[in-house]
């Protein structure tokens, strides 16, 4: 048996959950925009403590227009006092002041505290990424701080390759399952349940999982009792679907057309037609 | 002026550092045995606790061929003792006990200690997903726990889209960053590297950057005094690539041809030659 190399020199990428939980942001300027963007798709509590002239345009379009900020403190960051009263579960800073940042990175540090200086990497317990989303899907990419640029094409090129309907398809196979759950509540059907799914998703493709309507999971769970997956056609009746021809691919349809046609010219000038 | 409308619902995915920081591993089955190749793949210093006799075959390759564990302890566990004498970073319990996973995920709240219990998650502070790995670049997929079947096939289709060149790609822009900093390392310049580095990701193809060797780079420098760009082919001389054509296209270019030719002999045919 082999398994996997291991390859030391990454970080642990993980999905952090902030649903209901506290977290500051210091400082208003455009990288402090991008971190209440990330933290509000996660369903943080954010406290964004900034004074009024140090608030960019986006921040203040997602105070006044999205209330994305539940709690806002309009001062600079002076003392420890403003870190004490929040009793927070994370602190980000995106300041210009190394000193200040340090500071509250080391009151963190002794109260571990997650925290993350923005652009200082000794002072960060995690990075962030370049991250798409699609319904329930997320996905990062991280090349480990050697390049953010990189980073963020190399999630465009991802982006295009990620199948159109692949978020429905998150959400209706989370049905399908939660159905699942209720037809067979069992604990001891545990492995087999997880089998059972495994089998659906390796039967059915992306698209047909995202069409999966409630009627559909139904005559699906129909397999279940004798631990059979249903195919698509056997669930909808319908038959398969063709992809339209890309324009690359008329392009080349055209090459062969003219080549032909060229040679046909050429066949029929040469006998004299 | 218009921003990405949030989307809350998801987690914060980030790259969590755990390069010399001390992980604690309960449980020695499957599960736990793929934490420890996440774990390891970020330099954690890692303690498993787990009897012998739990020990899976791909634990116990980890341990003794790859010297990935750093300290065993080969005892069940029992009481909070055990727990107290690691001065642990995180924890993540991988066990079939639910009371005993419950009893440490309490003592990690108390101590905010990152804590994943797994397939439990609300005892989780932070989910794994399915991650791939290339050189210096990690991208991980989530499902927020809907769809971890589903994740992986996403991780495996978003593989087949990466460059094949990627992680090298990443390295030499790393090493052309570092080459960049010794050439202009003053602080002020922050914005202008910044700014020169993204349009040098931009000129040049992911495939160009991989092959980006160290006298390359000492030719793509001279351009930065004028804050220019040299292309590939002016630090190279190279001409320009052709991709070969691919089955579709010969394909396609079949049915092109063939179907003129069914044209000419059809024209050929019905004028009597």
């Amino acid at each position: 048996m082999t398994y996997p190399a291991l390859t030391p020199g990454g970080s642990l990428v993980v999905a952090w959950q902030l649903r209901g939980r506290r977290v500051l942001l210091v400082g208003g300027g455009d990288v402090a925009a991008g971190r209440l963007f990330h933290l509000k798709n996660a369903d943080a509590h954010v406290t964004v403590l900034c004074p009024p002239e140090g608030l960019c345009a986006e921040m203040k379009h997602r105070m006044d227009v999205d209330h994305a900020v539940d709690t806002y403190i309009p001062e600079v960051y002076s003392s420890e006092s403003q870190l004490e009263s929040g009793s927070y579960d994370m602190v980000l800073t995106a300041i210009d002041d190394a000193d200040l940042s340090r500071a509250i990175c080391q009151w963190c540090r002794a109260r571990r505290i997650p925290v993350n200086v923005a652009d200082v990497p000794p002072e960060c317990d995690f990075y962030f990424g370049s991250v798409l989303r699609r319904g329930a899907l997320q996905v990062m990419v991280s090349t480990g701080g050697k390049g953010p640029r990189l980073a963020r094409q190399i999630r465009q090129r991802l982006e295009a390759a990620l199948p159109e309907n692949v978020g429905d398809a998150i959400e209706r196979v989370g049905a399908l399952r939660s159905a699942l759950r209720r037809v067979a509540p069992e604990a001891r059907d545990s492995g087999k349940r997880m089998q059972w799914m495994t089998d659906v998703c390796e039967a059915w493709s992306m698209d047909e999982l995202a069409r999966l309507d409630d009627a559909a999971i139904d005559r699906l769970l129909a397999g279940w009792p004798t631990n059979q997956v249903p195919t698509y056609r056997e669930v909808y009746g319908a038959s398969v679907r063709w992809a339209l021809p890309s324009a690359r691919d008329w392009l080349s349809f055209a090459l062969g057309a003219s080549s032909v046609a060229i040679a046909a010219l050429w066949f029929t000038r040469r006998t004299n037609i």
